[in-house]
């Protein structure tokens, strides 16, 4: 199950809004078939690995990280193909919470003679699954918040001076962590400060994640970064229902796709409802870079699951841009905790990963 | 060498102005006296591992973190001892910078036909001998600086609400960090504002580090914990030269220790006269524990040597009080560096100590 967790991992940010499934097909201790749910439109990872193994299926037992599904999606159900490669047992990390399959997958083996063993590794699956499950038991994607900040919090000096207060190894780690997410999300501040293209570079990747921007007004640089490669690589923006229709279309043209939010008291875009959206589009992971009142408005709201920080050593002291704004805490108690899950030098800078405190 | 190492740092933060010197006489393999320096009256390491070893010591190695002293000071000279016990070979980790020693301690072992070597795990040496170090070449005590903040870089709400950011294994981890410095150091607000008693508490230790507030009047609460506390653990006040007698001889009468410094062109005291009145006074390790504008002050002034950050998994926003104060700093590149030594975990929250860049 550990490989096939590993297995399933390898394509996690590319298959949403799939789950990102491993299977491992063994008998007699030799592995016979090694599968992955494959981007968008590939085979699941049952398929694959029955695939692999062929004929040699026959009497095996299948290592999935999430139970089988029930339906015809994109491809074949994958418990049918089970029962048809005569594999004599299952063992699934998790039953799979969506409806179209809530346990019939598991069903349609049993009904079919085979052994059915579920709930294996349990909590490593729900983690790797996680973005899969919130939208499906939420209808929110899993939202990571990365923090690069100072030794004191900060992310830019006064002046705005911010490049560069982490190294190139802590920028590396971003890509890489871009790479696992459907979606890189920044605030329109960002968008307009920093002018960036968010795309993951130097990995060799072909599938870039969907870049994401949170502007109420649409009011973004239409001569930008963003806006001048919408038609090559997905850009979402999230905007509020005041948005003239010229300027939607604008924005369509140029190959965006607008996602409407509502607004809350504040005339902000309302974090929960923006969220919604971008899961009803099938976004269930998100990388969100800040800046600082985006990533305050997510705290606030409980919204944020995974909070990874990059401290570098210096201190810019309080005139410093913080990292994150106000939050409107009256008390202490109000403050959104995390556990700590590790730390790790990442060249000069320190990582730290943090999890929601459940 | 090792073994004398770690050793010798058992009274670190107790034998100021002395270094923390360790001592292992090994023959044949076999270990025939340890010593370490011990408080402020006690034998020097060497000393207490003669002792030890008696006549066992004629004809053994001894390994010496620094090397021995030449001169009569609370004790007698440890090179004269170790010639008159007769040891045949002297390994040091490095040689004493004090002009009372600067090579005569081995020159009169060597003159007296023993074997000197010099320089065995110089780096580890330098590292548990940082304060007496920089006290003899740069006339200041080493500096610590911990900060204890939120995920955000906030030591308090806006309302000023801090008990309890970091958790109660952090809090133990700074009682121990305390005990292995010469003194602990606030400034004036944190002195008002928390009232703290700045002991170590907890560890069964018998002997307190000295506390030290920056405070230019001398205009701290006289009915504070440190102010009822003065004649029972050692409190030194740093002022400016301006303070009126009869408010000197007030806290004078208390048991407080006055440390006279200069003051800048802003009015306030000058941070390294404040460093350097320190260091004359004997000290050779300081626990700088806030608040943030003696931090930011200490910072700028490129006076810190190591830094501490407790981080914990919650987020206060930007209304949160900053734990540094402003550091005018116009370019990023003027920022003070710090590298990584380790980070761990510290109950739930998260420990991760940096090193002045050289």
């Amino acid at each position: 199950m550990a490989l096939a967790l590993s297995l399933g991992s390898r394509d996690l940010g590319h298959v949403w809004p799939r789950p990102a499934v491993g299977c491992v097909l063994v008998r007699d201790g030799r592995i016979l078939g090694r599968g992955w749910t494959r981007g968008q439109d590939g085979p699941h990872g049952e398929a694959m690995a029955l695939a692999q193994a062929g004929e040699a299926a026959r009497g095996a037992t299948a290592y999935v990280t999430l139970e089988p599904c029930a339906h015809f999606g994109r491809t074949p159900p994958c418990s049918a193909a089970l029962v048809r490669a005569g594999v004599a047992r299952v063992v699934s990390a998790l039953e799979d919470p969506d409806p179209r399959v809530a346990g019939r997958g598991h069903a349609i083996l049993r009904e079919a003679g085979i052994a059915v063993e579920a709930g294996l590794m349990a909590a490593e699956a729900r983690e790797t699954h996680e973005g899969f499950l919130r939208r499906i038991q939420q209808g929110r994607p899993m939202l990571t918040l990365k923090l690069a900040t100072s030794f004191d919090g900060r992310i830019a000096t006064a002046s705005g001076e911010s490049q560069w207060i982490t190294g190139p190894a802590a920028r590396r780690i971003v890509h890489l962590q871009r790479a696992t997410h459907d979606a890189v999300l920044i605030g329109a501040g960002t968008a307009r400060d920093d002018d960036p293209m968010l795309t993951v570079r130097g990995l060799g990747i072909a599938r870039q994640p969907v870049r994401v921007v949170l502007s109420r007004r649409l009011d973004l640089p239409d001569q930008g970064l963003l806006a001048q490669s919408a038609d090559k690589v997905p850009l979402w923006l999230v905007h509020g229902a005041d948005v003239p229709a010229r300027r939607r279309a604008a924005w369509t043209q140029k190959g965006a796709v607008l996602v409407e939010a509502a607004t809350g008291a504040d005339g902000q875009i309302d974090p929960a409802s923006a969220m919604r959206a971008l899961a009803a589009g099938g976004l269930t992971r998100i990388y969100c870079e800040g800046g600082g009142t985006l990533a305050a408005t997510l705290l606030q709201a409980d919204l944020v699951d995974r909070l990874i920080g990059f401290t570098a050593g210096l201190a810019l002291g309080a005139e410093g841009r913080p990292a994150l704004g106000a939050m409107g805490l009256s008390r202490l108690a109000e403050a959104p905790r995390f556990e700590l899950v590790r730390s790790q030098a990442a060249g000069p800078d320190l990582l730290h990963l943090w999890r929601r405190r459940s």
